[in-house]
C-alpha cells in the first residue's frame, strides 16, 4: 500500500443556494480543490450524495458531475451510505489511491435539500431509516435520536445543560468559520427555550437543511513531495463500519457500535489512540449524537460525554476540542457533503491555516462521519507527515 | 496487484416479485452466492442500486442489506450509477480485492421496480438522463434510444428488421433461461406490429420493469485455488468510463464513447482484443443499444451492427453470441441488478452450465453494462484460469 496525502481541499459558503443548482455547487467546490492542489487533471472520481434522487429528481450524478467538470472519460462513481456519503467517498478514494490503481482522485460530496418542502425534505431524510419498520410506524430523525437522548439521560443522568452546551459551543465555533450557514452565537438559555421538536430535542439541538458541496483531493504522498506540498497532510487511518440500521434491533441505543468499530479499525491502522488525537470533526446531526460520539471514540468513558461536554473539555483550548468548524448544527448538513468537509475542516487545521477558530499545535486529527442513527460509521485519521 | 476471482454468484427468478422485499431478493440472491462459493464470512461488500429511494422510499441499503444478511460491522457500500450500477459495484470489489485491502467480497445488485405505477417507474427511470436540460423538456428514455435508433438507420441503412432481429435472437435464448422474466420466443413479425412507444421503437424493442437482485463473490485467485475452486474464473480486465450525460451534448449520437473507452482499458489490461471474446453480455436496455454497443465494444465496424444481427453472428453459434442469457429485454431489467447478473451468466457458461443455451468451449467473455443514454459504461473479461 502507498501513502496517501490530501494535497487540495474545497468547499463554499453554505446556505439556501436557491440561485445554483446541485452540478454549481459540486463543481465550485471542486475547482476549488483543484486550484488548492495545484493540479489540472484528475484519474478518478467519487461523488458521496445521498438522496438526489428525491431532493432534485436527478441520479446519475457521478456522471453528470463528471461531465460538468469537463472530466470525460474518466471514471466517476457515486456513493451513498445515506448522511455518512461523503466518509464514504472519501474512504472509496483513499482505497483507489493506497492500491495504485490511480494517482490523482478528486472525492467529493454534495447535496441541495432546500428547493424541496420540510415535508418531501423530511421524508427524504427518513430514508436513512428502516422504512418498513421505523418510518412506516412514524418515526422521524428527530424522533429516533430523542430516543436515544432520553435513554442517555435516563442511564447516565445526562441533562438538558450539557445538551444545550453541545450546541453553545458548535455556534461559538461557528461563529468564526466563514463558510458556515449559521455564524452566530446562541445562549444555553435560547437552546433550552427554543421551539420543541422531539421531547427532548428542540430545534437549537437539531442541525439545519442545507445546500452545500465539499471537495479534496488525494494523491500519493510521494507525489505530493514531489510537488512540494507543504505541509504535507496525510491519511494516517481510515475505518468504516455497519451497525444494525434500526435502533429496536440494538443492545444498548446509548452506544454506537459502528463508531466504536470504525474508530479501531481508522486507530489500528494508523497504531494511535484517542489520547494520541489533538481535536475531532465529528457527527452532531443532534447534539445527543455529539456526546454519543465522543464516547464511542473513546474520548470519555461511557456516559461521561455529556458532563465533559459542560465542563469545556470539548471546547477550542479545552482537552479535546470537537467540531472547530462549527459542526453540522452551525456549519450546516448538506448531508452527503458533510463527511468530505470535516476533511476541509481537519486539513485546514492541520496547515494552521483555520484563523480565529485554529487548534493550537494540531498535528493529528479525526473525523467521523455517519449515516442514520450510526447504521453506517466512518473514521478518518489525518497527520502532518 | 492480486489477480481476483470469482469464486460463486447467487440469483434468482426474475419478475413481478410482489410477495417479497427489496431486502429479500438482495439477501436470497446474496446467500445463493456464498453457498456457491462454500464461504460464510465476507470481508466487506458493494450493493449496486440505481434508485431505492424512488422506487422503495428507502436509501442507506448497504447497511440494511448488511443488517439483514447477519453481516455486521462489516464494511458496506451502496454504488449508483443509473443502470450501470452493478458494473459498478462489480469493480469496486474487483479493486478491493485486487489491492489486498480485504479478501472476499460481496457485489450485488438489487432493484424492486414493479411496487409503484408505470408513470412513477418512467420518473425514476428518467433520473439517469439529464433532468435539467433532457427530462424538463420532455425527454424520457424510450425517446431518447428512438433518437439513436433513426440517427443509426439515416446513418448506417440500419433497417426495422434489423432492430427485431435483436429481440427475436434474444427471446429465443431467453425462452432457455430458468431465472428470465419473459422466458418466451417471439417473432419478426410480432415485434415488428407490437404497440408503437417512440418510433421507431415498439414495446417489443424495449426491457421490461423488473424486480430481482444477483450477487457474486470475490477472492484472490490464490485463494480460489486453495478452496479447490474449479474451474478458477478469473477476472482478466476490468474498464469504466464516462460521456457527456446529455445525448444533445455528443458529436455522434450513434457511437457509444464511454463504452468503447471502458472497452479499450479493459482489452488493455486483459491484454487481449475484441476477437479473443467468445461471447458477450451487453446492455441491450432498447434493441438498438445492442447494436451500438457491438460496434463500440470492436465486434463489428461502425454501423455494421445491425447488418451483423440480421445475418445471425451474434446468435448462440454465430461467430460472437451475444447475450446467451437473454439479455436485459428477455431475461429482465432490474437497473442495479443487471451489471452483475451478466456476471452471473459469463460464470455459469465458462464453468460450461448453462445448459440448452451453453456457449460451446467457452473460455473469455465480455460483459458491457451502461448507464442512462451510455454516459456511464463498465467493461469487465473474464476468462477460465
Amino acid at each position: 500500500m502507498r501513502e496517501v496525502a490530501v494535497i487540495g481541499v474545497g468547499i463554499q459558503k453554505w446556505g439556501e443556494l436557491w440561485e445554483k443548482s446541485l452540478r454549481d455547487i459540486f463543481v465550485e467546490s471542486a475547482l476549488n480543490a483543484m486550484k488548492d492542489a495545484g493540479v489540472d487533471k484528475i484519474d478518478s472520481m467519487y461523488v458521496g450524495c445521498m438522496s438526489s434522487g428525491l431532493f432534485t429528481g436527478q441520479e446519475h450524478i457521478a456522471s453528470l458531475l463528471a461531465d460538468y467538470l469537463g472530466f470525460n472519460p474518466n471514471p466517476a462513481v457515486r456513493v451513498e451510505s445515506a448522511c455518512a456519503s461523503g466518509g464514504v467517498a472519501f474512504r472509496q478514494g483513499f482505497i483507489e489511491v493506497a492500491s495504485g490503481f490511480s494517482d490523482v482522485v478528486l472525492v467529493g460530496g454534495v447535496e441541495k435539500m432546500t428547493d424541496v418542502d420540510g415535508g418531501t425534505a423530511t421524508y427524504a431524510l427518513g430514508t436513512a431509516a428502516d422504512q418498513e419498520y421505523e418510518c412506516y410506524n412514524g418515526a422521524t430523525f428527530p424522533g429516533l435520536y430523542a430516543l436515544i437522548a432520553r435513554a442517555h439521560m435516563s442511564k447516565y443522568g445526562t441533562t438538558l445543560e450539557q445538551l444545550a452546551d453541545v450546541t453553545v459551543k458548535n455556534h461559538d465555533n461557528g461563529s468564526l468559520n466563514p463558510h458556515a450557514q449559521y455564524p452566530f452565537k446562541v445562549t444555553r438559555e435560547q437552546v433550552m427555550t427554543s421551539t420543541m421538536v422531539a421531547d427532548p430535542l428542540r430545534i437549537l439541538h437539531c442541525s439545519g437543511i442545507t445546500d452545500g458541496a465539499a471537495a479534496a483531493i488525494l494523491a500519493p504522498v510521494e507525489l505530493a513531495k514531489s510537488m512540494k506540498k507543504n505541509p504535507i497532510i496525510k491519511v494516517a487511518g481510515s475505518g468504516h463500519a455497519t451497525d444494525t440500521i434500526a435502533l429496536h434491533s440494538r443492545d444498548d441505543i446509548t452506544f454506537l457500535r459502528a463508531t466504536a468499530e470504525a474508530a479501531r479499525r481508522a486507530f489500528d491502522m494508523a497504531g494511535v489512540g484517542p489520547k494520541d488525537i489533538d481535536f475531532a470533526e465529528v457527527h452532531d446531526c443532534f447534539s445527543i449524537a455529539e456526546i454519543c460520539v465522543s464516547e464511542a471514540l473513546g474520548f470519555f468513558e461511557k456516559g461521561q460525554g455529556g458532563k465533559a461536554a459542560e465542563a469545556g473539555e470539548t471546547r477550542l483550548g479545552g482537552e479535546i476540542p470537537i467540531n472547530p468548524s462549527g459542526g453540522l448544527k452551525a456549519k450546516g448538513h448538506p448531508v452527503g457533503a458533510t463527511g468530505i468537509a470535516q476533511v476541509h475542516e481537519l486539513v485546514t487545521q492541520l496547515r494552521q491555516d483555520a484563523g480565529k477558530r485554529q487548534v493550537k499545535n494540531a498535528r493529528r486529527a479525526l473525523s467521523q462521519n455517519m449515516g442514520g442513527t450510526g447504521g453506517s460509521a466512518l473514521v478518518h485519521i489525518l497527520e502532518v507527515a
